[in-house]
Order: structure tokens, then C-alpha cells, then sequence
């Protein structure tokens, strides 16, 4: 049995070693289209790092030994479903790997919303050394503790769940949204329509797809009360943005966190942006490395894992 | 009876109405030393702001009708005790009104350094709209998930407390080092020697005082895990800081955030800083609005609470 490993997606030696006693083990890096076919060659396994090379109907016809690969992500929008079940191939994903690093992320961006951080630290390099409390200047810094605040979360997955969870830890209220009912004792599940008015915190944890795009009305947004901190980790395309900009801009809400690609937000005023980092921490790649070696070994094993196809 | 106050100190229009059926009530903004004693003349109970006016001898002796003064804070270092006693007066201090704001901030700080929060903002700014985990940039935002790691608090006062039930409540194990025993379940009491090369999280809460002066010594900051995080939102009196600045600067340590007033830690890296925000809450100006009005109406009940002398 030959399994290939295109790029080391989280695999750390110990996984490399637990592999080699089911096979032949190859692994490269910096593989991408123009040369995954060729190191495919003689392949029955694979990891296939499908944001380098997406996973396609080409791909798999030049690799016709290939019997079950495993990608190095959650979402499998980069793999030709269709193409694999043509081919007669299985492959599983990697689902949860990065759930404690999203969330904690939307708290540390609330908590950085709220008590002003990247601005504070920014004033504290221009020679602001400490807050007079008796200025005008120090209004700016204006937040509310968290504690006993409502916190709404809008989407109640593995991610929005744990985002519950550690606002109930730091001492907020929860209520959440979901489509269907999740059962979680600390979280009253809501409508859209009762959460977000009564949200101090709104955080956003939702997967893109035709029934979410666009969920964050405009109406939605100028129900929000005017001290509220809005958190997307998920995609913008869920939010009427140009309505969350006109609000951000004219103070109609406190301020928003955001780990998603939008650049419109540049200009925005109290914003506290990152570049999409939510899902990266070392634990995420341990998780990372450990779940896809979990997936090669249940395979070997006839008892296939987190299976798409 | 007539009260005097002598600048706002969180006090709202319930508070005053209030205080009104006490006795007669004068409300001034902008008092300090200098017009202080005069507007003080024949008042009876004062509430005293004792960062712009300093209660001296002198005021005291200017003010002979003066019975009772609550001062807006909870540190009486800008109060002459000994000629508050001398001149037969009683005062009151203001505990515990900011414990929650600041316990807030540090865990902020907490995420925000581990994170890498003002670094991916700056980034982003400055055009990284989404971080390739492939490249060596992307090892800049290197982090460890928080759930499961060890928070050693120092100093398990009324705010290490709640940092400590913060670190519960968010998944962390906490241990905490303080000169009594506090008797906490979920913390686990060790000595400092212990605290620190075991904390993956260390955050210092401590009342500066000749004990306490330089207690994180060079020895400590050495034993430190590479990977620690260091957050101070007391004095930075209380650490050795030409260690803590070699160590920052050359990645001893994984970084630090706060929230003192320390300009000497302009140019070392990985650090958030800010400019003592910690107390700096709408919810601890209403705390404070309230324990002083609590303060006088026990005073005038005939039994002080928070009383200093």
C-alpha cells in the first residue's frame, strides 16, 4: 500500500511514523496542480492539500491507482464531488480540527471591540500614557463590563455552541439562533427577530450557503441597540454590509469585530479587522495532522471516518 | 445638613435626588485645589475627587464643619490620613467599584497578545486581507488555543479573583499564588516559584507596596515557558523590567500586554499596550456613583461602611 502526502497539512512525525506501518510512505512539499498528478503516481492513499490543488476531474483521472484521500480542511468546496464518485474514490474531510481557535477568536475580538484594545495601544504609541477620566478625550474608551450582558448568537454549530459556552464561562447571559433546535441548557434558542434587539454582543457563526446569504438584514441591522458589538468569524456575504457600514459610521452601533476578507471595511470606524486568522493556531494544526492520519488509518481499517463521499 | 460634591464621580440624577432628602445638596464641576476649600464652606458631608483635589491639612483646616467625605476611589494614597484623623473628620473609600472592568481588560489583554489582535488589524490595514498559512508571514500569528492551558494569577485579591474565575470559566486550569491562603476551589494555591514556570498565562494583580515591590524578580522572568504570555494590570514597579524587556525582545517569552504606564516598553515587540484603561468602565462609574452615595447615607444612619478613618 503507497500513501502519498502532498504537503505536511498538520502531520507531525509521530503520524508520519504511525502511517509507515501501514505502508509505503512518500511525502513532499510544495506540491501544487502543475506536479500533484506525478507524484500521485502508484498512489492508493493521499493527503491532498486542496487549497494548493483542488481536487479535479483531471486530477483524478491521471491518478487512476488512487482509492481514498483525505483533505486538510472542514469545507470540501475545492474538491469535485461529482468527479470522485465518478472515479469510484472515497475521501473525508477534516470537521472541528480549528472549533476552539474560531471561538476563541470571536471572544477575543468582543473583548477588543468593547474595551477599545488596537485603538488604546495605538494612542498609547502616539504619547497617551495614561486616560484622564475628567477629559473629553477619555469618552472614547466608553464599554460596558461583559458581565450579565446578552450575548446572541446567530448559527448554534460546533463553533457557535462553543462560543456559548465561553459566554456563559465569562458570565453572560446567552440566546442563539439555529434553524433547527439544538437542546443546549445555558443557550434559550430565539427567533432572528427577538435575538437581535436584545443582543449587547451579536456574534455571527454561520456557513455560507444560499439559505444564509444575506440573513443580517438591513432591517435586522437597525434593530440593533445602539451599544452593541457586532463578531463575524463567518463570511461578510451573510451581513447587508452596506447598511452595517452607514450604522458603524454614524454610530448607530458601538463597533464591530471581523475575521473575514472585506476590505470595504478599511475606512469604517470602530472596527477591530483580521485577516482571516481565526482557525489558525498550533492546536488547530495538531488537530489538523491528527484527524487526517485518524482518517487514513479508520480507512485501512474498512471503518472509513468523517467520510464525504 | 448640607452636602457637598465637589465633582461629579459617577453620581447620576437618582443619586443626587437621593442624597436631597438627606439634607441640602450643592453639585460643582471642575473643582480643584485651588477653589476647593471655598466651595467646601459650611458643608457638613463632602464627596471629594482626590486625583484633582488632593485632601491636605490645609483643606482640612479651611474646612472646619466637614464631618464625613467620601473620596471616588479605592486606593487613599492621595488622602493625609494622619491630618484627616488630627481634625476629628471620618472618610470613606470607594472598594471594589472597578474589580470587574478591570478583571475584563486583563482577560482582553490575554486574548489580544495570544492572538496577535493589534498586529493582524495593523496588518490588515496595511493590505494582508487573508493570511497564506503556507508561508513563513503566516508563523507571525502563531498561537495556542487557551482552553486546557494553566492561568497562574498573581495576587488573589478581589480582581485576581475574578481573573481567575474568568480563566475557569473559559476552560483554562488556574493556579494562583498569595500571601494567605484564600481558600478558592477551583484554584489550586502554589508559591510564585512554583506559579511561574508552570503558567502558560501569567497575569499579576497586586497592590504595589514595599513587600511587593519588584516581586517578579530576574530569576522568575527566566523560568518563564518560551511560549508564556505575560499580563500586568497593576504597577510595573512590581517586575524586574529590564529582564522582562531582554526577554520580550529576544523571544524568551511569547509576548505581553499592559495596561501601565510604561513608556519604556514603546520598542519592545510583541506587546499590547494600554493606557490605564482597566478601571475605565460605564458600569464602574455607576458603581462608584453608588457606593459614595451608599457611603453618606450610612454615614448619616449613624453607621459608616467603607470606612477609612
Amino acid at each position: 500500500m503507497k500513501i502519498v502526502i502532498t504537503n505536511p497539512s498538520g502531520l507531525q512525525e509521530k503520524h508520519i511514523q504511525e502511517l509507515k506501518q501501514l505502508g509505503e510512505v512518500e511525502v513532499f512539499d510544495n506540491t501544487n496542480s502543475d506536479n500533484c498528478a506525478e507524484r500521485l503516481k502508484g498512489a492508493d492513499i493521499a493527503v491532498i492539500d486542496c487549497f494548493l490543488t483542488p481536487v479535479t476531474r483531471e486530477l483524478l483521472i491521471k491518478s487512476p491507482s488512487l482509492k481514498f484521500f483525505s483533505i486538510n480542511s472542514t469545507g470540501f468546496d475545492k474538491v469535485d464531488v461529482e468527479a470522485v464518485r465518478d472515479a469510484g474514490v472515497l475521501f473525508s474531510n477534516v470537521p472541528g480540527f480549528s472549533t476552539e481557535s474560531v471561538a476563541e477568536l470571536a471572544i477575543g475580538l468582543m473583548f477588543a471591540v468593547n474595551r477599545k484594545i488596537t485603538l488604546a495601544d495605538k494612542d498609547f504609541r502616539n504619547g497617551l500614557y495614561e486616560v484622564d477620566p475628567n477629559t473629553q478625550e477619555s469618552k472614547k474608551y466608553q464599554n460596558f463590563n461583559l458581565r450579565g450582558r446578552m450575548m446572541g448568537v446567530v448559527g448554534l454549530g460546533a463553533i457557535g455552541t462553543r462560543i456559548a459556552e465561553l459566554g456563559n464561562g465569562i458570565g453572560m447571559n446567552v440566546i442563539g439562533y439555529n434553524r433547527t433546535n439544538k437542546n443546549l441548557p445555558s443557550v434559550k434558542q430565539v427567533s432572528l427577530n427577538e435575538l437581535i434587539p436584545e443582543s449587547d454582543v451579536i456574534i455571527l457563526s454561520l456557513a455560507l450557503n444560499a439559505q444564509t446569504k444575506g440573513i443580517i438584514t438591513k432591517e435586522h441591522i437597525e434593530s440593533m441597540k445602539k451599544s452593541a458589538i457586532f463578531v463575524n468569524i463567518s463570511r461578510h456575504d451573510l451581513v447587508d454590509n452596506q447598511t452595517r457600514k452607514n450604522s458603524l459610521n454614524n454610530n448607530m452601533i458601538a463597533g464591530a469585530g471581523l475575521d473575514v476578507v472585506d476590505k470595504d471595511f478599511l475606512e469604517v470606524k470602530n472596527t477591530v479587522i483580521t485577516p482571516h486568522i481565526g482557525w489558525l493556531s498550533h492546536d488547530s494544526y495538531e488537530n489538523m495532522g491528527r484527524i487526517i492520519s485518524e482518517n487514513i488509518k479508520a480507512f485501512v481499517n474498512g471503518d472509513p471516518i468523517n467520510q464525504v463521499v
